[in-house]
């Protein structure tokens, strides 16, 4: 049975456990931020759930709680940020608010992000930029749980794509895709399930498809976004390669086999080529392209437009990419977070070991 | 039996079309190189199989021989250009070459075109940028053939992105996909040969899976990447929904399903929100964000490792994206352009009527 938690509860718990490992007020501030938009959003797999694998890595001293965040090469549009092994939650925004400063300036701004760390949610970033009438775009690597089409090594993280557009009346469109036929998180609710997965989201160590949800922990691989050669898996592939290449070769990160782990106790890779995982970050101002009310105006259109598009079936409209995570949070701020059981056992833990109260 | 033609010969007739519609010297041979670059690159269905299309969008004055290409707005990153209802093929190269002389000013530069028309394949302009040492980003919408996940109605385009990357000693990472998951042209050719689509490609007019490889003409649409809700489908959707906002609403052209058909005998949608079809276009100097060697010496060493991921298969080794075009290019550059017989009898009748020698 699920707990159901207050958000604002958790929300104070954390920023207080981020605050125990050394973290200042403002970076646990907005890495609790960071973990609480997964949670509020329905993403279960990337808010508190992770917070005890950051707190590992922390300890194995994989993550620095006080990193100091630097530019190391930039134009007027463009920058690489070292992350200096910050949490991700906490590179992030800062990278988010040096692309919107660009923007500001020159139309558009351009950040690809070395020496960080798993950042949670793309969309909590991305949305950074539509409070300054801004499109944003987010983009991270990560280890490597799936295999390129025809392959049957892991060679790619599950590298996802954000894009958030600003609109008039409507809500923003938030489009937060890993790049593979199914996110990990997805697969994990099968697993305590005891459930199938469908086939094309998973093949076994050699290659075979399969539907075992644990296939995984065996060697297996996820499949990229198509799921067979048949069904356009090569482009999905090609679209986690080139997040792979945004985020960790145009920074000077890790790439492709080498990015480091989630798990602490995963060894790391051998002889990596560059530093920590790698992030991009893309602002682009409306008013840089057209005025902002004829934008929005048009996105009001097409919003609309697409819900009304013909359903195949009277009782599932056309959904707006956004709109399910928006129902998710405001039904969680009123009610409440559900945990499960594994989540609140882990989050006990750690308010026994830091002596805070949940 | 397909019919053999030497690369240059196809060039020079096509260039001479390309005059006799009344393109000036510049812009028959660019409109040339696009078309061309496509038959070279093994995409059949957007080479010279097109001219007839073009020449029939000329007749119908949807297509403007002597477009007076302008920039309507600008910042130092960015910029809305105008195609004047040129042909796509024109407009495209033009629009990538303000987006590079934008990067090589201040890092980055964004155009976003209205009123254009279709521009060939998307793999044609990117490629502009790699001789700059930049990388280049594309993307298009087109006429809706493609229903939205849970929509039995057409909404989008096939809608592509293209991304080129210089490396090394390697050849350039090149991912040109259209964001189905499959292509129009892929159908075309199962059409030809009257043999069925897997499942996932295509739906019918009341949203049930189907095979038959003629549905789109029946009323039925394309689908997203993906194929189904439980492969990803709404990934696919999303993708093609940000091509279409890239493209259609930041510069003003049509979107949706009011994007112009590409063939002259179908009737324009109704209520047009904007000009054209619209693109968009990016171009990314390396060192804006790196050292050129440093980024290309990673580059090298991403696609070495990929190329040796353990394939399922030792005859079928992982492809980097381009690869296959370029063998296509290699092969028929020595041998031929390999020309079905539907196209070479759409060629012989432009021959015909524009007293041109094919």
């Amino acid at each position: 049975m699920d707990k159901l938690i207050q958000h604002k509860d958790l929300e104070s718990f954390v920023e207080k456990v981020f605050n125990a490992i050394g973290c200042s007020e403002v970076h646990a501030k907005q890495a609790t931020k960071t973990l609480l938009d997964a949670d509020l959003r329905g993403i279960d797999s990337h808010g508190v759930a992770r917070l005890s694998g950051y707190i590992r890595l922390w300890e194995v001293q994989r993550i620095n709680a006080v990193p100091k965040i630097k530019i190391v090469h930039e134009t007027p549009s463009t920058a690489v940020v070292d992350g200096d092994s910050g949490l991700g939650l906490v590179v992030a925004p800062h990278a988010m608010s040096i692309a919107v400063e660009k923007a500001k300036n020159v139309g558009t701004g351009w950040v690809s992000v070395c020496n960080s760390n798993h950042f949670g949610i793309a969309a909590s970033h991305a949305m950074l930029a539509l409070k300054e009438d801004m499109i944003g775009m987010v983009m991270t690597n990560a280890s490597a749980l799936v295999a390129p089409t025809f392959s049957k090594e892991r060679m790619l993280g599950t590298n996802p794509i954000c894009v958030a557009v600003p609109a008039g009346e409507e809500p923003p469109f938030i489009a937060d895709l890993a790049t593979t036929t199914a996110a990990n998180g997805k697969l994990e609710i099968l697993q305590r399930k005891g459930a199938d997965a469908p086939l094309g989201w998973i093949q076994d160590q050699e290659g075979n498809p399969i539907q075992n949800a644990h296939a995984l922990k065996e060697g297996g691989a996820l499949l990229p976004l198509g799921g067979d050669r048949d069904h356009g898996s090569h482009k999905g592939y090609a679209l986690g390669a080139i997040v792979d290449i945004f985020s960790g070769i145009l920074s000077g990160a890790n790439f492709g086999p080498w990015v480091p782990p989630f798990p602490a106790y995963v060894p790391m890779p051998e002889n990596l080529p560059g530093k920590g995982i790698g992030h991009f970050f893309g602002a682009m101002r409306i008013d840089a392209f057209r005025k902002s009310e004829d934008f929005k105006k048009d996105m009001d259109l097409w919003i609309r437009r697409f819900k009304a598009a013909k359903p195949i079936n009277d009782e599932q409209p056309v959904i707006i990419p956004g709109d399910p995570e928006r129902q998710y949070q405001k039904e969680r701020e009123k009610n409440g977070i559900p945990l499960v059981e594994s989540v609140w056992n882990d989050l006990q833990a750690i308010s026994q070991k830091f002596n805070i109260k949940l």
